[in-house]
């Protein structure tokens, strides 16, 4: 397959993700992909974390805010003929590059309409072990039933709608995993995003965080609920928030499979 | 790390997600601790996925639905101080084995108590790419923004709590993945659940499904929830539900990163 995308005549566009930051946790087809690629485009963070893949290549850093620069000169350098991916940690698939590039890639299209001269590039989307994945296995097994996956950032977003979410979350009891709970700049989030979920769910529900996700500096710990705020959550941290069936066992947080289960759980 | 789980003296317990299927998706910590391990459990048709690392190893394989059966294998083989992995595909900790397998060995760690002669294993649980990230990444870009993962299936679960779920996901505009669709005895679920979320989301809405992700005989399309039943479902399918942001755009499913976005999407 790696023949596949050197022998591509009309450009090749790759959305590609890192995982959560160990080698061993990326995906080889990852590796594959960088290494046939004339051009990497990315975040200054995660290129560091391929760096030895880099030689050789034209390599475009950008900072973290600037992604639609970075979606659009990746997109064009694949129309102009190039192989090019474009790098983000976790899976580019969720909140991730991949929407973007996919979206700036449709528009420039559209423009060029039936009378392109240029064609179509090879388009692949390599899928990554993303934060939801990564913290739910340090925590235990948070994520055997049903769960929603909310972002705090109300950058893009009005609050309101991620308000609703949280309440539709918690009132079918959802486990809940929470992206983005909170930044230099945004702080009441988290604090108000606690109090509508104490509405309805447990002050003893567990509570996963899990910080730099097997990265340098990595922390975990199981709280509850009504103590989330005690404890150190940064822009780097994920937050999982058990349902009503979750419990901790022997230090692992876990979510039984079925509802049925608990009646069961003797037998085992 | 090879050294940490071979010196491991107490014995070793992994929960092992392999991935999609194909074998440059699966993360090089799971063939590292598969070839570190002296026993090996699982399914067969997972077994059989990476029959080349299981050469010198007891192998223990099972039945789909003996999930209690190979958890209580592999916890005991670990109690008995072996190294033991009990791999899964996708990502174990999705739905997957990972809570059977903790809730078991918390189990029979609470049975020993403070008396207990056995050492406590080294227990790992190793991230894989699951099947919402692999069926994604076909699609395009359907997880930018809030999603909710539920299962059809009411084998362990009241179809009453399902429903209730995806009457809240609908409602507060959940881009939805359904996993466990169908099955061979299962009907009438998702028929059910597309009667249900057409009530509150328009017939036109993108809905991507994906069979044999990343396998021999894997399918992808974009249909409309309307049209979501003239297609072929079955337990080897994923099902990715639009938001109502969701566009088609050039082939590919992509949800928008924001709720504003739509608006500047002109400056891109």
């Amino acid at each position: 397959m790696m023949q596949e995308i050197e022998q591509c005549q009309s450009g090749y566009l790759a959305i590609v993700g890192l995982g959560p930051g160990r080698r061993d946790l990326m995906a080889p087809r990852a590796v594959q992909v960088v290494q046939a690629c004339e051009v990497v485009v990315g975040y200054r963070l995660y290129l560091e974390q391929i760096g030895d893949l880099l030689e050789g290549k034209a390599v475009h850093v950008s900072e973290l805010t600037r992604e639609a620069e970075r979606a659009t000169l990746a997109v064009q350098t694949a129309l102009a003929g190039l192989r090019v991916c474009i790098v983000s940690s976790g899976d580019a698939g969720i909140y991730g590059m991949a929407g973007l590039v996919l979206d700036i890639l449709a528009h420039k299209l559209d423009e060029a309409g039936t009378t392109a001269t240029q064609r179509e590039p090879l388009v692949e989307v390599v899928p990554g072990i993303s934060a939801l994945n990564a913290a739910a296995s340090l925590l235990g097994a948070p994520l055997m039933h049903d769960f929603a996956v909310i972002s705090l950032s109300d950058l893009l977003t009005p609050w309101e709608t991620i308000r609703q979410r949280l309440s539709a979350a918690v009132a079918a009891d959802f486990v809940i995993v929470l992206y983005n709970p909170t930044s230099r700049k945004r702080r009441w989030q988290l604090s108000e995003a606690r109090r509508l979920l104490l509405e309805q769910r447990g002050a003893e529900t567990p509570v996963g965080l899990v910080r730099n996700a097997y990265r340098t500096g990595q922390s975990v710990a199981i709280v509850t609920l009504e103590h989330l705020l005690d404890y150190e959550i940064d822009m780097f941290t994920t937050i999982v928030i058990g349902n009503s069936c979750t419990r901790v066992r022997q230090k692992h947080m876990v979510t039984p499979r079925g509802y049925k289960q608990r009646e069961t759980k003797g037998n085992l």
